[in-house]
């Protein structure tokens, strides 16, 4: 491995004595044009870096965004990093990354707030705290950004829940389903100020169509395509099973799917199947669901964190829009509306 | 937002001089052991934290590992990267993040080596690189790690590509079959090292059962699961298609399912399917496939950057390894074995 370069050996290269040397690459008033030109030159032929954190430290800045967040191996949480880590590097700027994946992780982060004079601002992907969080978060003494969840009054990005639930819920309603399940994925440890737009989408969807609220068609599983299986077969196990299934997510829709697939049903021959998200597999499946921009949500946030760093105006609420988008996993009921009690 | 608390609060509180808390604070010998834990009460009490950069330069390093990853929306990616931050958190360090996603992020990461001193270690994620890009690296001045790919005589931990491709190949000429197709993904632009073990195992495979190579029955795409489909579709318009197929990821091979779907035909009736991977949706779905440890991947490289670190042995080539998963997507072919050529 090549010894590292170090100011010693600019210095030496320019002619100059080390002190010199350091005053010019720190663009010191005091140092004469040729000097600090032959100085850039010995650097650059020597490819020599200015420590980033010594340069950084003197201006009080890090040159770094740290993001939190719950998961990595999920489609949203993957793709808003990617969005944001793009948009921090064209800045010029470092991500460092907080995966809180369980419950003692997210403890010790709020304990110890390992970001603490790590990084000039902080950026939750997906990633909800109760208040007792955010006051620790707040100690950081950094900005705060978040995208898909809101964190006190801080600048935030999402889609609008309770809309694309009732993209989703309103779909099913027109396509003539009244017996419509819903599955509700919960991540309680990880997520406690998860929204509630999605599952408010669906009783007023109903309501607005007339439709008596069963509560026996809500399941509420963990996250997981395996949540999902085992939600299905819950709906399936009922006296009368719904003719249509909201599931909150495409990885959770896909598991009813699988479901349905191995209990001999056909989709959307027996039952209608629609998620949130349009996750790439959702295409391949031919999953009808509502698309949010994930990759656009980390873009945004990173713009924030970027724009509350350079001390200009910052919008507190961002809401990019969804779409729904019918695939051939929704078609009307087969055996016409079955009545609700 | 609070100001955040700085030495001269502490030494305050504790009624020493700044001189005195910074000794105190960095464990310097000449520090009375009352005062010293006056100091320390005192920055408890305020949450003072000591600024790592500042400490770490003291000691000559960064307390942060850069991990650098071509994609980070797919599975195999976001699990290793999981995988590697629990252990680099777990050793209280932190993980700096490089998301290089195209050409443009590539050629500007090995120009300007963002991570140089930035960093104590580098840990490469499923990211193939050239020899002039290794020299490059090389000069970032430390330790160099990688997980799914080989870098130079680095340390690096895989699964066996080529018995991963023998599993499942061989898996397909057990149930009977003769006339097998393959889908190679590529990613030229940024894996040029892509290990061709997946590719070899099939000819090999092939030419152990005595069956004829037929190049027609090779088909690369760029990976993506519309990629897989596009690519089922190829081979479904060969004049004597295959009667199974073999995709180098499950990804990949979901795609080409939805194609035999839409196409009519029955999975495995007509077409039997295998990936790599064991990707959570794989289950849900019913794709056979090679199970390889993604978390455990990245978890290896976190500690043997961490080992390199410590200046402890490291080996230097980890394989991890791979299981045959049988599922519903592969049987023996339904019109018994067809001839080729």
């Amino acid at each position: 491995m090549p010894e590292p370069v170090n100011l010693a050996d600019v210095a030496r290269l320019a002619k100059v004595s080390p002190a010199t040397a350091s005053r010019a690459l720190s663009d010191h008033p005091h140092v004469a044009e040729a000097t600090r030109a032959r100085v850039w030159e010995a650097a650059r032929a020597l490819e020599y870096v200015v420590s980033p954190d010594a340069s950084g430290l003197a201006r009080g800045t890090t040159g770094r965004i740290a993001v939190v967040v719950p998961h990595l191996s999920r489609w949203w949480f993957g793709a808003a990093l990617e969005g944001l880590s793009d948009v921090v590097r064209e800045a010029g700027r470092d991500v460092l990354l907080y995966h809180l994946g369980d419950a003692a992780a997210r403890r010790a982060f709020f304990a110890e707030l390992p970001a603490r004079r790590r990084a000039d601002a902080v950026v939750l992907l997906g990633f909800g705290v109760d208040d007792a969080e955010r006051a620790r978060l707040e100690r950081i003494g950094v900005g705060i950004v978040s995208a898909g969840t809101r964190i006190g009054n801080h600048p935030s990005v999402s889609i609008d829940e309770y809309v694309a639930g009732r993209q989703a819920v309103d779909h099913l309603l027109h396509l003539g389903h009244r017996r419509i399940g819903m599955i509700v994925t919960t991540d309680p440890e990880l997520d406690p100020g998860q929204p509630e737009g999605r599952a408010a989408a669906y009783r007023t969807a109903l309501a607005d169509a007339g439709v008596a609220h069963d509560p026996a068609l809500t399941v509420s599983v963990p996250w997981s395509p395996e949540g999902g299986a085992r939600a299905m077969g819950e709906l399936l196990g009922l006296s009368d099973p719904p003719t249509a299934v909201y599931a909150h997510t495409d990885e959770v829709a896909l598991g009813a799917v699988g479901t349905l697939r191995r209990a001999g049903l056909a989709v959307p021959g027996d039952v209608s199947v629609i998620g949130i998200d349009d996750h790439p597999l959702a295409a391949l499946t031919d999953l009808s669901t509502v698309a949010q921009p994930a990759a656009e949500q980390g873009a945004v946030a990173a713009r924030m964190a970027l724009a509350t760093l350079a001390g200009e105006p910052v919008e507190p609420v961002a809401t990019l829009p969804t779409r729904l988008v019918i695939r051939g996993s929704t078609a009307p009921p087969a055996r016409g509306v079955r009545g609700v009690s």
